[in-house]
């Protein structure tokens, strides 16, 4: 589909030959990207879609260009769980994106920064990290003409490295901070003429995310939720929901945009903190982000500004909720759904239990939270929950044990 | 569907009400039981079934009876790739069953299972595992008013009893081995009268197991592949591919069954073992099993005898390969197709490269690999092929280390 870039700061527009990943008048971080369409020219149906497609399906939707590649992986598709009378609520829906390709939700943004690069004739694609972008990229790339060049500090733990070892990346293990492997993955990417995947960097990636907004309009068969609940780390993932519902709106397909409430962890709260404070929307930086959701730890925000504009255009707004609160939700959200989410993916369900302990929530709204990660990927941050005491192979004793377990 | 009861060895018939798990002449062992139905009655059409959707699309081939509970979660609907002029070979298939719920295809048995539970009334369910038929079991009872105990030799990776634990099961860890923990939980189990969910003594649960073959069938257009290659532990797992194959081709739905190829572990090997000795097929129990590939790592098979008179039934056959072929081979499929297999699951591909270095393929075949449990689950054992390095972080200094890495 035809489409052009919009600086989220000065409103300037750009082509789509004209900038690659940022407003080169405002920089590369008050000037992240927008991606518009001719909205009037786009015509869909809403039975077009069906509810486990991968997020091809959505492709008059998204920023693809001839030669884009579309990988085989089904990427998307993720379950949409609805639960009646749950906790007091008439229902609430969860979105497990961690059903994706490589476990995460990240694999949307992937898919599309993929698509571009192998379009544009990238040979190559990099970015830092050592979390699910990373091993997204990893999974996305492997079986493609694409190499894949992954920055990570040294220190990262050996468990989230061999993923990327696996999917046969090249891993470049930085004796220094993650800040550190950051820089030197730009200079060197740059240097050497590869294509950036870091999503509040470059705007493409937010389109990719957004299909899963578009996912959960079709599979609430369009009657889509008052409320949406998502994680907020860098504040892109909740930008794309809100770009999600926005485009279907421009389209004519649905007539709101459902509020949308940012969950960020205490530790790593910069834009709660930037939103409290009110327009004009700044960047606050903090010193240490350090949570148990390590998936959304995050001093130096990127999507500061993007995320408080689409925050305050839908009425939506960003609460905390402390590590403990996260761990316990990530427990009760499995036992009571079948839902094992990784803790920055269970964030969503800590900030229902924040709402509705705050009476923010008036029992009658459809409520949906995005879980953005599966469990499997951090099962370190529940072995300390575990209690095992063993006990010997004997009736007496075994029918005594489970009795105190009850 | 109606369905009845046969013996594997004795052949004697049973209706539905009669036995509850095995032939009462024959015993838990031999006498495993096969689900029939009166095929002539049941009329499905090719048109009324998806490529994604879950396994209850399929409830006209399944046992199910009016009270069956249905979970919630998206069983089966797994992903089949198709890769073309991939070794050497026309068109190979993978058949990801990484992607299910709590990430193997165990799935698929114990929705069957909790679905009879709950049916007949059972307050609650165990099983004796620490592998995917534990967490398979733990996740699908969350959420449901059925109670899980699980049995695991108290030695078990912290990990994966951690899963347990989140999804809210009674963890009962047994100071011994894991036959320990299989016989004092068959005690308990029976003298508590919990519903058995262990699949070669439970014959509802090869029915769940069956619809990946129906899904092959149904994503490959009813053109199903020539040849299906499978990991095997204890048997049941490739004889539920016999027996989905066998009922589609009872209803009319295909005309044949394809050839289907076990894969075990060397030293797991006990039924390609009593495969080769011949007929009549007898159980042949090996002392140590361990292997890398630990959910198929069994000294005591209960599917020997199924799982040896389908395969001659269908021309298939059992293959063998060793520890490091399957390391290797998760590690290069992974790289060459986007899906990251655990051990087991990825011993099909090694599998696949034995029969293709023993020239047992034309290379016109279509050829179906099923992948069975999702690579998150066993991290660890490709971590010591991984190679860290740190690079300081100097451009001068990195670019180097990533040209020695080319």
């Amino acid at each position: 589909m035809s489409y052009y870039f919009k600086c989220i700061s000065c409103k300037k527009e750009y082509s789509k030959d004209e900038v690659e990943y940022f407003c080169p008048t405002c920089g590369d971080r008050m000037g992240t990207l927008e991606i518009l369409y001719d909205y009037q020219n786009i015509k869909i149906s809403k039975n077009q879609f069906s509810k486990s497609n991968n997020i091809w399906q959505f492709e008059s939707l998204l920023p693809l260009d001839k030669d884009d590649y579309k990988t085989h992986l089904h990427v998307g598709g993720t379950p949409l769980y609805k639960f009646s009378n749950f906790k007091g609520l008439n229902q609430v829906m969860i979105k497990n994106d961690g059903s994706n390709p490589t476990a995460s939700f990240k694999d949307r943004a992937t898919a599309v920064a993929v698509a571009k690069a192998i379009g544009k004739k990238y040979e190559a694609i990099f970015c830092a990290s050592t979390g699910n972008a990373a091993s997204s990229l990893a999974g996305l790339t492997a079986g493609t003409p694409l190499k894949s060049y992954i920055f990570v500090p040294a220190k990262a733990p050996i468990a989230k490295i061999s993923q990327l070892f696996a999917y046969g990346s090249t891993v470049i293990p930085i004796d220094g901070t993650y800040d550190e492997a950051f820089d030197i993955s730009l200079t060197v990417g740059v240097k050497n003429g590869w294509y950036c995947r870091n999503s509040a960097y470059n705007p493409f990636l937010l389109e990719g995310k957004k299909t899963c907004a578009l996912e959960i309009a079709v599979q609430c068969d369009w009657e889509i939720p008052d409320v949406i609940v998502v994680p907020v780390g860098d504040g892109t993932v909740i930008s794309s929901f809100y770009k999600g519902f926005y485009d279907l709106n421009k389209v004519g397909a649905i007539d709101k945009i459902p509020k949308i409430i940012g969950v960020q962890a205490r530790n790593s709260n910069s834009i709660k903190i930037a939103f409290d404070k009110g327009e004009p929307f700044e960047a606050h930086d903090i010193d240490d982000s350090s949570t148990v959701a390590d998936s959304i730890s995050v001093c130096k925000p990127r999507d500061v500004i993007k995320a408080c504009t689409y925050m305050k255009a839908c009425g939506g707004e960003f609460i905390e909720v402390e590590d403990d609160e996260i761990i316990e939700s990530s427990l009760e959200m499995a036992k009571s759904t079948g839902v094992f989410g990784e803790p920055a993916g269970a964030t969503s369900f800590a900030g229902l239990k924040k709402l509705i302990e705050n009476n923010k929530l008036s029992g009658t709204e459809k409520v949906c939270l995005v879980v953005s990660g599966n469990g499997l990927k951090d099962i370190k941050s529940i072995e300390k929950h575990v209690n095992i005491t063993p006990v010997v192979p004997d009736v007496e004793k075994v029918l005594e044990y489970i009795k105190s377990r009850v």
